[in-house]
């Protein structure tokens, strides 16, 4: 799936050291962006935003990615002319251990619970 | 810490089934809210709103507790004239095993990394 060479201006995304525990768990607290990261997780390839098929508007399907990866929970490039997401799990998990897994557990266990059919 | 039996109006809480992943997430991802969890995860009891002395004012103290109480994070109750919180650590652990802990933990890692004084 990385195989495209990126291409086009880079987008601006923090370093390792600059994300911020607070910041995460912003992104993570809004329902569209929770259902972006576990579908990340699940599929664990670089996936477009229109992969997601959210049901919301584009302008804000874009704003949810990008507040996911100003936060440090996605990475974003350009490949072709389409734009990639990642999860960053590595710099998520080396920054705060256990902490993403138990966000996703956590996910799945509501899902579950609610029989909402969101579970990825 | 409890003895004092509990007085006036009662304060609306969800009940354990009615807590949110996302509101929960939400209610963590504020500096202030984070701080407030982690210092009642510390002391591991009652804790009224002016021990913590939070460096913001009086209402917006009380809307940082609001927040934490709406979510489920905490029970606020008035014992004498004082209104008194708990970290519903229980209900937390039962809806989201490991959850709480890991958000305590991470917060913990990251104070260190910052050394920014605020491990409680």
């Amino acid at each position: 799936m990385t195989d495209t060479p990126t291409t086009g201006r880079a987008l601006p995304h923090p370093e390792r050291e600059e994300i911020g525990l607070e910041a995460v768990l912003h992104a993570l607290a809004d329902p569209m962006r929770l259902r972006i990261v576990r579908e990340l997780a699940a599929e664990g390839v670089e996936l477009s935003c229109s992969d997601f098929g959210l049901p919301v508007t584009k302008s804000t399907t874009t704003h949810h990615f990008r507040v996911l990866r100003e936060s440090g929970v996605i990475r974003q490039v350009y490949r072709g002319t389409a734009k990639m997401n990642a999860l960053r799990r590595d710099d998520l998990d080396g920054l705060f251990p256990g902490l993403l897994d138990s966000v996703l557990a956590a996910a799945d266990r509501q899902s579950l619970r609610l029989g909402d059919g969101a579970g990825v």
